[in-house]
């Protein structure tokens, strides 16, 4: 059972997964497999839907059946999750320290059955499937009320999830609220106090205002670099339309999401030489405690997405200052990206 | 002018460093140099102390003088900095957003005179000298006013600062309180506020009690897996004697710092296939706003010493998130360097 532990002076809440567990030896660097290395034994690929295990959900064509072949979007548990679905919290002290059981979730979106196909080279009807996908998932573990927070994001290139390059998304459903989520949630609310709008919302209009910063948007999003952007080319992705949860996005939302999305992800791809990215989805927790004053989560929070191409890497400073150095100003950044004609 | 921006929502300083600026087109992935490349012309050797700005310190045999060989230890500005000892903090808004002039310094300590010799490999006279060196630096940059943190950290292995394979040990000074040292300030706070104990004491009284996670110790210092490891054989490196500022460490302390350090970064090199690590050391700030009630800084801080072995990559979910998946139990890694004699 992965076990979760709270470091008793940040407050952290650190996952120590066991399932995954690794003997001290096992750290030597491996060569990368290359992308046809596992071609011909992808447990992603369609037709070998027994490797995985059953199929929590899929969009598929009419006719087909689960755990078969015929489908466009599937959602499966991972193999080697860090948390596991089945038992209690069991809450506990451990001397002075603090630990629960690792309960949770933790899935993966197999985002097409083409082996070696990637996110900036699918049509924009599959990367809407993809995204409905999500809003499905984050419904369906908000059912479960040991679940806080559904995390959903993606690792671009080769990690132990996609090993065989196969292009996946994947959930983490936690008991806990993530710090990163918990410190959101505060500056909003605290900006809402404060000025009783929201933070969300008003940096969308600056951004909109100064123009120096915007990569792209349309008609429901809008795509800039951050004014304190942690590393290179790191970039948000607002809804226009205030909104706390991923979950009541719409038909046209997603249409234009998919379409925005794809054209930064080609964008990068073209422009920075295909570096690896990360892409997370931050919405709103399933329950926020009642508050004894001033807004409601639905008013001062705002979903969003974060991509951050991975180009730069997090050292000594970082580590130990918790503050970043970004050795390409947001403004730069987003001019090369605005201005890239040739996806 | 470097500047420091922070970011509305989570209230996190990042520096926009536009010394070490990178054109977009600077982001190919580049071969690294192995340590003979630069063997000839390494401007931290001793006889080449002209290739870098003049010498802030330097201990030295006597009779040899500044900017000259001679020396065993020599710290020097960095020729890149992240920051700049230069100017005002011209604190600001800009529309919404706040930024100041990055303001600071960005030092290197040269931790020997030879090249490609490593601290595991270093006498302990000659890492005790280091340590005294840290400890003047930060005594000397808090007496500039506009310096709210010294942050003492190094990154093993090549990197911008070390592009020579030459042993360095890097000093940041921000006029802003790092995220990190902040948290960690309001736990111990928090805490002290509740039991009036140093929590730091409380976690070594724990750890010696509990015994699984420590690795090592001596007369003066503990060094121990911390319960909520964020990533494989982290340590840190608790100074028995409670003392909040680095800068109160005593002969003896130095003596045994040393040694414990030495034995540590041998351990991991021989156990773990010498794998690159960051090291930070973590000492109070300079001056803390007066608080209205409960202890003082001196009474709930408590400085230290955190090294991470770099044998993990962070991802999509510890960037979203600000949690850490660690496959490997602290339990587990102590017991393997506790017992690890060959190094």
């Amino acid at each position: 059972m992965p076990e979760l532990r709270k470091d008793p002076i940040s407050g952290r809440w650190v996952i120590i997964s066991t399932e995954r567990s690794k003997r001290p030896d096992a750290f030597v660097p491996e060569a990368q497999p290359s992308p046809a290395d596992y071609g011909d034994s992808c447990p992603y690929d369609e037709g070998r839907e027994y490797m995985t295990r059953p199929e929590i959900m899929a969009l598929r064509r009419k006719g087909t059946g689960k755990d078969g072949p015929g489908w466009w979007v599937r959602v499966v548990p991972n193999n080697v999750p860090v948390l596991q679905i089945e038992g209690d919290l069991g809450r506990t002290g451990v001397g002075m320290f603090d630990m629960m059981n690792g309960i949770g979730a933790h899935e993966l979106i197999i985002e097409t059955p083409k082996h070696g196909e990637v996110l900036p080279d699918m049509e924009e009807t599959q990367i809407e499937r993809i995204l409905w996908a999500c809003r499905d998932r984050i419904v369906d573990l908000y059912r479960d009320k040991r679940i806080k927070y559904v995390l959903i994001f993606k690792n671009s290139g080769i990690n132990p999830e996609t090993t065989f390059f196969h292009s996946i998304i994947q959930i983490v459903a936690t008991p806990i609220l993530p710090k990163q989520i918990k410190e959101e949630m505060a500056g909003a609310k605290t900006y809402y106090d404060f000025k009783e709008r929201c933070l969300y919302c008003d940096i969308m209009r600056q951004e909109l205002a100064d123009g120096d910063r915007v990569i792209d948007e349309n008609n429901s999003f809008l795509l800039f670099a951050p004014y304190a952007s942690r590393s290179p080319f790191e970039a948000n992705i607002f809804p226009k339309q205030h909104a706390s949860s991923y979950t009541s996005i719409t038909k046209d939302e997603v249409t234009d999401l998919a379409v925005i999305l794809k054209r930064f992800l080609r964008k990068i791809r073209a422009g920075l030489k295909d570096p690896p990215y990360n892409l997370m989805l931050h919405t709103r927790p399933a329950f926020v405690g009642q508050r004894q004053e001033g807004a409601t989560i639905e008013m001062d929070y705002h979903w969003h997405v974060e991509v951050v191409p991975k180009l730069t890497k997090l050292a000594g400073f970082e580590w130990g200052s918790g503050c970043y150095i970004n050795p390409t100003s947001p403004e730069e950044g987003a001019k090369f990206l605005r201005d890239f004609k040739d996806y």
